[in-house]
């Protein structure tokens, strides 16, 4: 590679216009009135959103091939294809009431990574490599992250064939019935490395004002269901003295998931983001009050210890006041430290190409936690809107997606070789 | 009246097990599995349990009219029937998973009481009327108690036929439907004194092991719809300190509706027993959380204390928190004091039955609320069991149930003089 190769390659940037107007064109499949995207995975839709992208992907020149659970793959050849690609990727399906870039970015940022290289008629030494994946944001069918979840080999193909939606409907039924049921065996293909750009979809970027964050790993999550049960009576006639109030018992404990976050900085989360009372009748004291726990933090040994604490204060709180209180624990995702060589890289990409950054750490889960497992991976985090994503409203700066992609672009063909 | 007749009076026991049966007979009407009611207000069934009950009294000998809120008046004739009537009544709705008892009891009672004074051939100087009153549970219309609120004037027929349930149908509709609008004018006809009988639908005479509860009042009731207006976003990227969770803030408030109640003694009540939280999703902060405070007290004057309490602190949390906070009031139910002569004359009926009692509150509302507005009114408590209503197993001692309707028997002779 002489000097004056290089020097282009250091200058060069990918077309933020049409990378914004591809992504204004898919964000058309599952419109929602308030601007948002309704695109949930293995419906028409995403059958829709799928064909585009791969359409899209065909023009570019690259293969497609699909894999047993949906997954897409868009390769563009190296100059030595016995090399595993370089990938990048992220998912197309939405939240029901999401936003237009929530996932579809990362895809589309990695099939203009590929028009940008054209354009410049770049070849790189290990093929390039685009994949979404099937249903990351499991709303419609859990897991999430169920694609590179398969491909990860972190459950099996027939667990996430079997699982269905609230109409009954199954995984592998909606897969036949759009026609993205493909014959490559999820996994069967080595990776050289993972990349993936997504909004950071929290405030932090924003509050520092900074334009890329370096992920360097993602936290370990804890899903329960909490259940206290009381006695339900009538709101009237029982005295105070003599209550069983499953929802008083239950204020105590939430309270306490956020106060164990506290206890666990800098990194420590902890959310009650679902209630279930019952019989919810507004002169009935709560019988019964079920309620989900989320805790997060950046090792499994922190992610333990939250358990530990919250289980604690569960107990002492049930031995005061005589209510049967469980906690069961319903998923599980390790704490993911991303490979120093793919930070490294994203790190140097950023400073460059000139864009103000910060090192970051991914509070959601990703596809890339799943590839971590697989290859060296790395994310790149651009700032939304007031840290707000799951949300119509969800929205980004088009100078940041740019930025976003350019980071890819250059993290991608320094792993790639050109 | 010579002293024969007043001895033999003295001794006048009501027919138990008739009143038993009947109660197990009327509760085929809607009857469920776990052994409780479901028969809705204006519903087939409840039609169906209003013919049982209009039959029995025809059998009875009473005179059956109904007015045009489908209010039911059973009267059996006095020596002088200028005199206004000493009535009893309760309501046979029932709660969607309610039991035998609740209302039921105390419409039967006076049925009981009617053939009671027939099987011993007794005349009553003032007559005798037996109602039962529309919708007093208001699960299927609001509001509560709407058959004697008509009656009372508390709000107009017009207010009460346009009330819709879940499916659009009117008060007025399903009342034509089932054949119960009649021709009199609610609250057209003076009343002597009022007296029900009713389970106590709380645990207080239980803990106390009494057979009768003298009830001298119903605490004051006050509903409010609350709201806690956050920002929602995703559990895992939000750091804690840029969080405004709504659930967190309710909880806080969830408390202080209890600790307010405390601060209120002995009567005062505080209870949350409808929670709705927006999204409502494990893995988002909650944005927006609604529910429901219900405080009730002796007087209007500490119920007036309680609300202001409870705006006080909702305030103090709003300012501390950033957070709104509306709470609205949906309804209140001034406290009633029972008239000294009806408390009395179920006092006296007690003592004299030898039943062991006691003086008590009415935690929850009932229709004797309403018509103590219109004439001096009473009510007899019974225990039930663990203190539980509005649930399939509530359940009452078949000698409660004789007791009470012993002491309603003699309470209403004292008024209307044989
Ligand atoms: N990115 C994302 O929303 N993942 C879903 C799993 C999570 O709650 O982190
Ligand atoms: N008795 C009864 O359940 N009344 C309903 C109104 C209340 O909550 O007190």
């Amino acid at each position: 590679m002489d000097t004056k190769v290089k020097t282009d390659i250091d200058k060069l940037r990918i077309n933020g216009e049409r990378l914004w107007d591809s992504l204004m064109e898919l964000a058309q499949i599952g419109a929602t009135p308030k601007g948002g995207v309704c695109r949930l995975t293995l419906t028409d839709l995403d059958k829709q959103g799928r064909d585009l992208v791969t359409r899209w992907a065909r023009e570019a020149g690259m293969s497609v091939t699909i894999d047993q659970i949906g997954n897409g793959f868009m390769r563009r050849p190296g100059r030595n294809n016995s090399l595993p690609p370089i990938m990048t990727g992220s998912h197309i399906d939405t939240q029901p009431t999401g936003g237009k870039f929530d996932g579809n970015y990362g895809v589309l940022a990695g099939i203009e990574v590929v028009r940008t290289l054209n354009d410049h008629g770049i070849e790189t030494e290990a093929p390039i490599e685009v994949a979404f994946w099937t249903n990351e944001e499991g709303s419609r069918f859990v897991p999430v992250m169920m694609g590179s979840g398969v491909f990860a080999k972190a459950f099996t193909l027939e667990h996430a064939y079997a699982a269905t939606d609230t109409e009954g409907k199954t995984v592998k039924g909606e897969l036949e019935r759009i026609g993205y049921v493909g014959d490559q065996v999820p996994g069967d293909h080595p990776i050289g490395a993972y990349f993936e750009t997504h909004i950071e979809q929290g405030p932090v970027l924003e509050d520092h004002d900074k334009t890329i964050g370096v992920v360097t790993g993602v936290l370990g999550i804890r899903w329960y269901d909490c259940t206290v049960t009381g006695m339900e009576a009538h709101a009237g006639p029982t005295p105070m003295a003599l209550r069983k109030d499953a929802l008083q018992v239950a204020t105590h404990l939430m309270q306490e998931v956020v106060a164990c976050a506290h206890r666990h900085p800098p990194h420590g989360r902890g959310t009650v983001g679902m209630v279930q009372v019952h019989p919810n009748s507004r002169n009935v004291i709560p019988g019964q009050v079920k309620f989900s726990i989320d805790l997060r933090n950046a090792t499994d040994a922190l992610c333990e210890s939250m358990d530990q604490d919250i289980r604690a204060v569960a107990a002492k709180l049930s031995a005061d006041t005589g209510l049967p209180i469980t906690i069961e624990q319903v998923s599980a995702y390790p704490a993911q430290v991303f490979h120093a060589d793919c930070v490294d890289a994203v790190a140097r990409a950023a400073a460059k190409l000139g864009y103000s950054n910060m090192p970051a750490v991914s509070g959601a889960g990703h596809d890339a936690v799943y590839m971590a497992r697989l290859a060296p991976a790395g994310m790149v985090f651009i700032p939304c809107k007031d840290g707000i994503s799951h949300n119509e409203i969800e929205d980004a700066k088009p100078e940041h997606i740019t930025a976003g992609c350019n980071v890819l672009l250059h993290a991608m063909l320094e792993r790639a070789g050109t």
